[in-house]
Parts: C-alpha cells; sequence; structure tokens
C-alpha cells in the first residue's frame, strides 16, 4: 500500500450509478474542496462503471468520459473503491480484485457481507487495506462505527432495530388508518417506498441480512444471514394491529440481536426478525413513516437508540462518503481501519432457545372452565401469563363465544410455540386466531 | 511513538479516581481478555493518580499498589493516559506533559476542551499522537464520533441537542408534574441529578461547553465557551410549562449549533444554549428524565438523532473505555485517528444574528385596538406573526385585561428582541409576561 504525500490525489472509482451511485458522484464531485481539506489530499474521481454505455447522465456533474463498462479494468486503477451495485455476483469478484490490487473498498452491499463477509474481511486483512461498509445497515444513520468503535470497551448485549424503512412506512399506515396490509403496500409502492416486487422487504430478507451484519459487529462473532430465523410481515393482519393497540402497543418488524444462554446454559446469541409488538412509549414506539432506528443496550452504556432515514440515495451517499474519507485518511496517514472481530466465536443459537413474549389471540366457547383449560396448558408447559382479556360475542349462529387475549411473561421461543400448539388442540378452543410476540419491555 | 508487539501490553494510566475513574478501573480489569483481543494487545494499567492517599478504594478490583498522588510522574511512563479528574488545571498540564512524553490521551474534560482545546489539539498533532474525547459529549452517547467520522463527507447543517441530564431532569418534572423550578431542583438533587450548587448545570455553562465542542466538529472550525450565548433555566416558570403545553410543546434545555447567514450574507455559525419551546412530536420532545439525545441535520443524511444516558459512572466509562480501544489500536497497528479539523474557520455570528422564533406572553388591557398596537409593533422590526391567542380575565380590581400570546415565525433574535422593548413601551401593554424562544419546527 502507497502512501502518497498531501499533495498527490487518490484515485477513487465507483462501481455503480444508480440513485446511490448517482447521489456519491454529485457529492465527490461537489464537495471536493471539502473534502480535500478533511483527507489531507485531493479525492479524484477516476472511473465509473455502469453496465450499460450510452445512457444518457448528463444530470451529473461528471465528464462523461469517466464512465466505463469496464469495471474489472477500472478497479485496478484505483486507491479507493467504490462499490454501489449490490447483489453478489459481479461485487463480490470486483471487490476482492480491487483488494488485490491494493485498494481499499467501501460497499453498501449489504446482502454480499451477509452472505459472505468473511471472505472479504480476509481479502482485506491479507492485502492490508480497509474495508469499509456503513452503508450497508440503516442507511445514513451512523451505527456499525459506533458499535465497532464507540462501543468497543463496552458488552454489548442486545440490538433491537427497525433496519426496514418499507416495512416500517407498511406497518405505521396500517396502525394511523386502520388499513390492511395489501392496501397500504399499495400506497408504499405508489409513493416509490417499495419496490414492484417487494418480497426482500417484506419477507424480512433486508433485515435479516442487517441482522447478520449487527450481530457480527455486537458479539465479535461470525453470524450470517443463513443464521438468522426469519418471520416477514405478510400475515400481520388490521386485527393484529388493533389488539396491538389496545395494549397501547404498536406492531414493528424487529431486526434483533440477543446475547442469551440457552437451556443448557451456554451463552449463546439469538439473531432474528420478525414482526413484534413494542410499547408505543419505547424509544422505537415512535419512529413512523420510512425512517429508520436501531436500539442498543450495552453494559454499561445502558440504552442507546440512533434514529434517521434508512435509505435514498442522499443518505445513503452520506454514510458511504464518511467510510471514503476514513479509508482515504488511512491512505494519507497510514494505519488501517478496525478488521473483522470474531475472536469471541459465540455460537448462534436456535430459534427455540430465544426468550421472548408472545401475545395470543383465541377464540373460545364461552363457558365455565375454559379459562382453566387454557392455563393449565400455559403451565403445562411453564410458560406464565402476565395478562389476560376476554370479551364476550355472540355469533352469527347465536352461539355465544368469546375473544381471549393472553399475554405471556419471557419463556423460551420453543415452550410457546408448543403451548401454542397445545391451545391448538383443545376442544373448547375453536381457533388460535393471531400469535405475535412482544418485545421492548 | 513506539510500535509495540501484539505480545506487548499497552501501558495505561487513569488520573482520577471518582464515580468515572472508578468505572473504568473496574471495566479495564474486568474487561481485560476482551479488551486485548480487541485491540491486538494486553492493556495493562499501571497506576491510578489520586488527590488523596489513603483512601479505602478496596471495593475496585485493583492492586492498592497502584494507587498513587504523583500524577505528574505517572503520565511520564504510559502508552495511553486516560484523564477524568475534570477542571482546568492540573488536568491540562497533565494531558500535555503525558502527549510531550508520547503519550495518547483519552479525556472526558468539556471544560477544557471548549476553553482551551486547541493548544491541546496542537500539542496531540506536534507529538504525534492521539487525543479523542467522546465521553465530554453526552456521556455514554456516540455522538463526537458519528459528526467527527461518519458524517465526514456530509455537511451538517444544524445540531440541536439536550446535553445536559440535570436540566432536562427538572424540566420533564415541571412538565409532568406542574411543579416550580426550585420544587425540581430540590427534587433532582434529593434523587442525585443535580449538585449541591448546581450553577452549572441549571444556567447552562455545562451545556455550553458541550456546544462548543459539538460546534467545533459539526463546523471544522474553533468554537470555544467564550463564543456561545448562553441562557440557563432558572427563570423558566410553571407558567412557561403550562404556555408550551397549550400549543403541545415541551420546555427543553436546547444546545443549538446551526450554520446561518448574517444580514450581510455572511455565512457563520450561531452556538447558543438557551431554554425553548419544542413540539412534543419532534424527535427531541419525548427525551423524558436525565436522557441526553442530539438531533443533527445535515445536507444529504437528513435527520439523525442520537439517544442515551449523559451522565454516571459506567455510561461515561463506556464511551471512555470505547476512546482507549482506539487509540491503542493505533499504538498497534500503527495510524492516528483525526486530529483538529478546522480548516473551515466559519465565524461565529453574534446572538442577534441567531435565526429563531419567539413565544411571548403579555399582559394588556383589554380594550379595542391592542391587537391593532401590538400587531404594528412586530410589523415595525420586520417580524411576521404566525398565532395569536387572546384570553380575557377580570382582575381583583374589576378591570377587564386580556393575556395575550403571541408566537413569531422566523426572524433573527435582533429583530425580536428590538420588538419585545417596543412592546414594552406600548401603554396598553401592562407586562411583557414571558419571552421563550421556539425551536424544532
Amino acid at each position: 500500500m502507497s502512501t502518497p504525500s498531501a499533495a498527490t490525489p487518490l484515485r477513487v472509482a465507483l462501481l455503480g450509478c444508480g440513485v446511490v451511485g448517482s447521489s456519491v458522484a454529485r457529492m465527490l464531485t461537489e464537495g471536493a474542496g471539502d473534502l480535500a481539506a478533511r483527507v489531507g489530499a485531493p479525492l479524484e474521481l477516476v472511473g465509473i462503471a455502469v453496465r450499460r454505455a450510452g445512457r444518457d447522465r448528463s444530470d451529473l456533474p461528471v465528464d462523461p468520459a469517466l464512465f466505463t463498462t469496464d469495471a474489472e479494468e477500472l478497479v485496478t486503477r484505483a486507491d479507493i473503491v467504490i462499490e454501489v451495485i449490490g447483489g453478489i455476483e459481479p461485487a463480490r469478484s470486483l471487490l476482492l480484485r480491487a483488494m488485490e490490487h491494493g485498494a481499499s473498498v467501501v460497499t453498501a452491499n449489504k446482502a454480499l457481507l451477509a452472505e459472505d463477509g468473511p471472505t472479504l474481511y480476509a481479502a482485506a486483512a491479507r492485502h492490508g487495506v480497509d474495508i469499509y461498509f456503513e452503508a450497508a445497515v440503516a442507511g445514513a444513520i451512523p451505527i456499525l462505527r459506533p458499535i465497532r468503535e464507540s462501543l468497543a470497551g463496552d458488552e454489548v448485549t442486545k440490538v433491537l432495530g427497525i433496519v426496514n424503512g418499507t416495512t416500517n412506512y407498511v406497518l405505521d399506515k396500517m396502525d394511523s388508518t386502520g388499513m390492511g396490509f395489501a392496501e397500504a403496500v399499495e400506497q408504499a409502492q405508489a409513493l416509490g417506498y417499495a419496490e414492484a416486487d417487494p418480497t426482500a422487504d417484506v419477507e424480512g430478507f433486508d433485515a435479516a441480512a442487517k441482522a447478520a451484519i449487527l450481530a457480527s459487529l455486537a458479539f465479535h462473532s461470525r453470524v450470517g444471514s443463513e443464521h438468522v430465523y426469519r418471520e416477514g410481515i405478510t400475515e400481520v393482519t388490521a386485527a393484529d394491529i388493533a389488539a396491538a393497540a389496545a395494549m397501547d402497543h404498536v406492531v414493528k418488524l424487529l431486526a434483533i440481536c440477543e446475547r442469551t444462554r440457552d437451556a443448557s446454559g451456554t451463552v449463546g446469541v439469538s439473531v432474528r426478525v420478525h414482526p413484534a409488538m413494542i410499547p408505543r412509549t419505547h424509544p422505537l414506539g415512535s419512529v413512523r413513516d420510512a425512517y429508520n432506528a436501531v436500539f442498543v443496550e450495552a453494559d454499561a452504556a445502558g440504552e442507546l437508540m440512533f434514529y434517521g432515514k434508512g435509505a435514498g440515495g442522499d443518505p445513503t451517499a452520506s454514510a458511504v462518503l464518511g467510510d471514503v474519507v476514513a479509508v482515504a485518511r488511512h491512505r494519507v496517514g497510514g494505519g488501517r481501519g478496525p478488521g473483522e472481530s470474531a475472536y469471541a466465536d459465540i455460537p448462534v443459537l436456535e430459534m427455540g432457545a430465544a426468550r421472548t413474549r408472545y401475545h395470543i389471540a383465541l377464540d373460545v366457547d364461552d363457558r365455565p372452565g375454559v379459562l382453566a383449560q387454557v392455563a393449565t396448558a400455559f403451565a403445562e408447559h411453564d410458560v406464565s401469563i402476565e395478562a389476560v382479556r376476554q370479551e364476550g360475542v355472540t355469533d352469527d349462529t347465536g352461539q355465544t363465544r368469546a375473544n381471549l387475549i393472553v399475554v405471556t411473561h419471557t419463556a423460551t421461543d420453543a415452550a410457546l410455540r408448543a403451548t401454542v400448539n397445545a391451545l391448538s388442540g383443545l376442544d373448547t378452543v375453536r381457533e388460535v386466531t393471531s400469535v405475535m410476540r412482544v418485545e421492548g419491555s
């Protein structure tokens, strides 16, 4: 790795020129003076790799000669390579090639990092270069640097994150208007908050990749997407939202990374993404629209929260440029940022070992002994009940039924699931109408 | 600066063993294994400088032989010096001496940094060592590193911070219970949230030092305590809190750093600490008890907020230890953290040039023409009115008076002050009963 003098420009290559890439190109160009002052050397944009040549990009304040379709060549002539293509390939190969050629890299690619981060981190270590990726989680919000660096002297015990803006928008609309899931998704699509195919967001894949990255950093261990238990929000109903509201709770899709112990007492990490009810008074309870927020609990620091925009060209570019300044400063002044820290090697626990609470709605016969039967099912699985609410209703056939709402204390997910199975088999229980986890209390 | 091998321990000296120092000593000792893994070398606590020898400190898990009253000697035999004494001297001399002897330093000393930071930053640059100070602002909340590093590629436009837990506790109690200032301070003292002499907190000196540090980093300029306009909360009345509540606002002591322009069009920075009404729906509006939070607006990132504990031994020690790991990593792997960045050299504007809004309560005669007279006073100073509310009251003498509440649009503080002066001189205005700034909309 060469260390240029203050006067030698650092060559920056940009891979990808979509929404984020365009913002990065603009900020690199328009902010050149400030960036040079902050880095100690000018940053010179030496090329922008795009998939198709010839597209009109005259709105960008960059020399048209910078555009190239030859990304493989471009990465060999840069000190810093910024990757905002997304997806696994060719992003991975290009980043590896860039590092082989001595470049430090900055990427926003959460899917790649969650799938194969250790390969990239090892390459960075081998070639003595930096790999930074603040933009991969929660867009503009500085969250990875605080976890990796600011909390490096503390022990993180739990991370609770709203890290997907699309699903937060959908759930917030359902909460504030009473509309159903499908209608809320349509509205999110109309406003550009959701893709035409919203699967990656609403099924929790995007949040799961981010959960893996957060857990890896928070617990100094290797956690990949494949370790993350994942449930999306497609089955969240207006009734679930109303039931949450009745308890002064709100439903959020949460990425949860938690240090815990399994039944044998082994310390492990629970990493999961699922919808959950949280109290409206919780700091995450008031995160509206497409905003993101990450709530962190640490032994010494206590409760922290980080809030801001989780997506969009400029917000994501802000995070990318912060990383570019950091790696550029290292090129000028020497040193490297923190590499992978996986020394703790804490195992990831099965979802069954996660300790959580359930909110369960049951459609039951309204006759004596029902509550006793239900309560027994909980007791037999060692799950204690925090609250029960029952409302009698008369249905079309004139029979008297009741809606029974049970909120549990903390128990293992396995015990809670077994309880729900047992409830389904009771003759007095017509239907388990909804099951949702409760977090944040 | 020597670069020890991974096996060579880094010698750490701790100056001060009060509430924060005790937590630091405990975390250094009990977390030694994790810290060594994260740094790449063991951290060896080589001494703890205290003012008085012989005090019983057997509750701390450290060798009693480490305590010394000779801080001047101690700083000469350390790779890293942690200063949690506070105050200007001897802290400044000890930090300068430590850096002269090649040590990197970590300090939580906001007063010293706000009074004489540039002297310390220059010494760090001269000796090629690090000076880190995350704990100096907002305790456990990672805020300086995000501003300095994460937002280094962006342009911060405004920082609004609740950075003093004592005053937030007092104002929150006044808001939630209706109690007066004196009673709320007593309660804060009883709970240990306020000192016996609460002046530094309630008069805004503590917040002003933090505002200076935040402004320096956010705007890459030199801002000291002496540049900060400061008003405390001692004159905030229960009536002010109630008036805020009537608009669905809440009163907070805010540290405000803002990039703006003065009347001549010159770009400058407004740095001020004063109580202000902010909407309850603003992210800062729900910050309760003694919590701190910092709201940041940046060109590309948009709105960000950082929330957590602003004081206390363990939370502050968390921030200190994060810095210790960072500077220790530099000792092991080379490189240095960002030094002072004051290249932008943006002038600090007079308070009169700050653009803000006022909430003004007037006791006026209730007769025709009063509102016209009042409105004319605003118009003559180019201040436009956003809302007026009038309530008629009959006083003891049977005369009819009115309480007139005026909320303005944004104007310069000078114009607003001149307007208030003019209002005081009107014969129909019996008294200007309260004036408070309004922020965050």
